[in-house]
């Protein structure tokens, strides 16, 4: 029997209707008791536009409290929302929208005309919503915690990204899970300035409903006001991707947080270790996390208490998770598996792939890595060659897929490389059939690829790395840049 | 679906091996890795002793280490602990014993030979077993949440004490809440001394295993020692009833508390105003809350910031549980209704009772009580007259139903009289046919239930208010002490 749960707003506007639930750039405060009240009257208004309990619903939005607002609106009728990332090509979001069945479309002003070129029967902008008579509907006073509330798309290894589907009880228990690691006070204020698409980033705003919880709402990240922020605003806590820490620790200079600043949640891929040791120097709380979008963020994190002892480590599973090393070979490396209630059921539509993922209860998660003696994963290959460029995740299948369609493009290999700013960068190495510019490859791509996918290098090579079987082998790609 | 969860202990023993679990009066500390070691071999003992998953194990014990070991064994047998209250006679132990079809009992040395007088068909104290051998059995390495654990009694206006059923998940979700309320850290260490047979003692316990918590261990509770723990130990938060709070003013004097002491938690019936003002006073961080063994622990607290302004509330219900007042009154006074994951889903045995107790989906307390306009609940008269004596719950009706056994009794009434040190006495009016002594009616109780619900006092009367369909006004009984 699914448990239900009273609806997660509605009940921190009852305990704590004056507390601020979001905080925004310009030092405006969003009580829980104001956000509930636009929430669910957003929720009336939505229902007048035609959308109902089921409906799919696509947002494509930056960082606003309009987006905020939205979310929580579709969970008092029962809608799912589709988060779609904004960075990515007309084309790219076509497929998603298609995929999940996207009956309507919300969006933010600026990239109305965005959205519209997009053909959802429904589309409108958050303040077109706004303008609409409310409607008299039935808003969810519980939630139930088998019922699925977002669809969020992650690409797999063959080209096609798949929508993974989040519960209220996988986000729920992703919250449990984090509070039970990182602890929870009252004086808490979490800072969220990565996009609210990624679930790292919607999982912050709905911890500040499950907590009771501030939240420092920042459009997107700009190193000096998340600095000046965490200096000077009561900041608590701050997620962010490594590209971020390096600013961050730049503009530090050579001050020091206030002791009040007691987490920076790091996500969104390996971190270089001369820069974890940078960190550690200025004594900047950092807690090393593994995650992906089906695991409804971080299920394993290091604590800067270990941090010392275990560099290079991602941690331990956070309770109630639970991690194993699938077939570990002789130096104990194997598949990552994973398990736990904060960990999505599967994929829409795509029987297959949620197959394909689970064995036996637990997530096969395609990433390598072992466990030491006391415990801690050590991450040593991400996902089938999984590229991490500042946080955002990109399959070489999808861009090789992609430029394979390009004709003068015989073969094509893809790869990331180490950058200083963005961890990793892609870069493509092509057997070309007839002269071609490293432009007018980039373009092709830049038409079809969100821009972070564009692969930044472009190697012209007269053959491709292959195994036996004839098969691309990607870790020997860069070994052919002269 | 029922969700899982990595066992709660071994998981601590995987995440903190050298932390401490348990501190005991002596300054001795187990670790969470001896906890899990000690508990998983105890395991292995009872099952030579012929305990087995689904078993009903019985155990009377005051608190102790080998107590909880003994519980968690339970746990990874997948075993169900019946929890008795040490203070009950041989007759009111004998009927929960039967009713809940114990067939092992595990009690500590000292209470051998009481615990042999009950007719258990296998009986050991927990040294007995620690000198069995282990017997090779697959130990539990998940729970599930819907599986049951343990079972409490509780006595009822029927006078027939009912086995509360409470699941793991029932545990767990009340830690969680606790945790969202109370807020969490690695500095916690929480000092129990209230008795674990009793829910809100038990929940002290699980909560160190699923917040990796330290506790500091009191075999019972002794205002010098308490108030020194606090003042010196690291004593962080402490689970008290209200004569225990008295006790600690008095023993605090003009000293107060550390600072990073952050939470009385006061439990088990209502407390006295100028207490709570002279708490005040004093700067002690009392948190009134308000549950009952359905409720496995607290499901209503008042936080110390509320408590000047809603001085006499109980609070608002946790999250994720949910408060309504039943059919109120033009006071707006009604019966306390409660619903959560936390709640028990019945008792065992006993499809009456349960289908009585919730009425969709909702648990009737039986207490009445209000909700003021900010959402704070006033419990206005515990559930059917209930008295609460030092913590321990005491029904008219079970005290009414044994006296009236007595052959110069012709009818009886009990109440609860207000009284300084416990809180409520019970008190019994009396109707006799025959001259009988004070002494005499005291005797034939004290053979029959448990010291604290012999009537302190009795008063002989001409006949007892009744209603117009003759039915005892307990309300009014208190009138006739001349």
């Amino acid at each position: 029997m699914s448990e239900s749960i009273p609806h997660w707003l509605t009940k921190q506007a009852d305990l704590a209707p004056k507390q601020s639930a979001v905080e925004l750039e310009d030092g405006t405060k969003i009580t829980f008791l104001e956000l509930k009240t636009k929430s669910q009257s957003f929720a009336k208004k939505l229902a007048t536009s035609g959308v109902r309990k089921g409906s799919h619903v696509g947002i494509l939005s930056n960082n606003n409290i309009h987006m905020i607002i939205a979310i929580h609106a579709l969970s008092y009728i029962g809608a799912i929302g589709v988060l779609l990332n904004t960075r990515l090509t007309t084309e790219e979001l076509h497929y998603q929208i298609k995929d999940a069945e996207v009956s309507h479309l919300l969006t933010s002003v600026e990239l109305l005309s965005t959205a519209e070129r997009l053909d959802v029967p429904v589309t409108h902008s958050f303040s077109e919503i706004d303008h609409m008579k409310e409607r008299a509907i039935n808003l969810q006073e519980e939630l139930q915690l088998e019922d699925y509330f977002t669809i969020i798309y992650t690409s797999g290894t063959t080209g096609f990204p798949k929508g993974v589907m989040h519960t209220y009880g996988n986000h729920w228990w992703s919250a449990i899970g984090s509070a039970l690691n990182l602890g929870l006070s009252k004086e808490d204020k979490w800072l969220a300035a990565l996009p609210m698409f990624h679930v790292g980033g919607l999982s912050i705003y709905l911890k500040s409903v499950i907590y009771g919880m501030s939240v420092l709402l920042f459009e997107k990240f700009d190193e000096k006001q998340v600095h000046h922020a965490i200096m000077n605003r009561g900041v608590t806590m701050v997620s962010v991707v490594t590209v971020m820490v390096q600013r961050l620790l730049e503009e530090l200079g050579k001050e020091s947080y206030p002791s009040k600043f007691r987490c920076m949640l790091l996500g969104g891929g390996p971190a270089p270790r001369p820069l974890l040791e940078k960190a550690k120097e200025k004594e900047i709380p950092i807690f090393q996390s593994y995650g992906m979008t089906e695991t409804s963020s971080q299920i394993v994190t290091l604590s800067p208490t270990d941090a010392l002892e275990k560099l290079g480590s991602a941690g331990k599973p956070l309770v109630p998770a639970q991690l194993r090393i699938h077939q570990p070979d002789a130096e104990k490396v194997g598949e990552i598996y994973v398990k736990g209630p904060m960990v999505t059921k599967g994929y829409f539509k795509n029987k297959e792939a949620t197959k394909k993922a689970f064995q036996e209860g637990w997530l096969a998660t395609g990433d390598l890595g072992y466990v030491d003696e006391d415990g801690f994963l050590y991450v040593v290959d991400r996902r089938k060659d999984l590229i991490i460029s500042g946080g955002e995740n990109i399959y070489p299948s999808e861009v090789e897929s992609v430029l394979a369609g390009m004709e003068s493009i015989k073969e094509i290999g893809v790869v990331g490389k180490e950058d200083p700013t963005w961890g990793q960068i892609p870069v493509a190495f092509v057997v070309v059939s007839n002269s071609v510019k490293q432009e007018e490859i980039k373009l092709y791509a830049k038409k079809r690829l969100a821009k972070y996918k564009v692969p930044k290098e472009i190697y012209f090579v007269e053959a491709l790395p292959r195994n036996a079987s004839n098969k691309l082998v990607r870790t020997k790609l860069l070994d052919l840049i002269p």
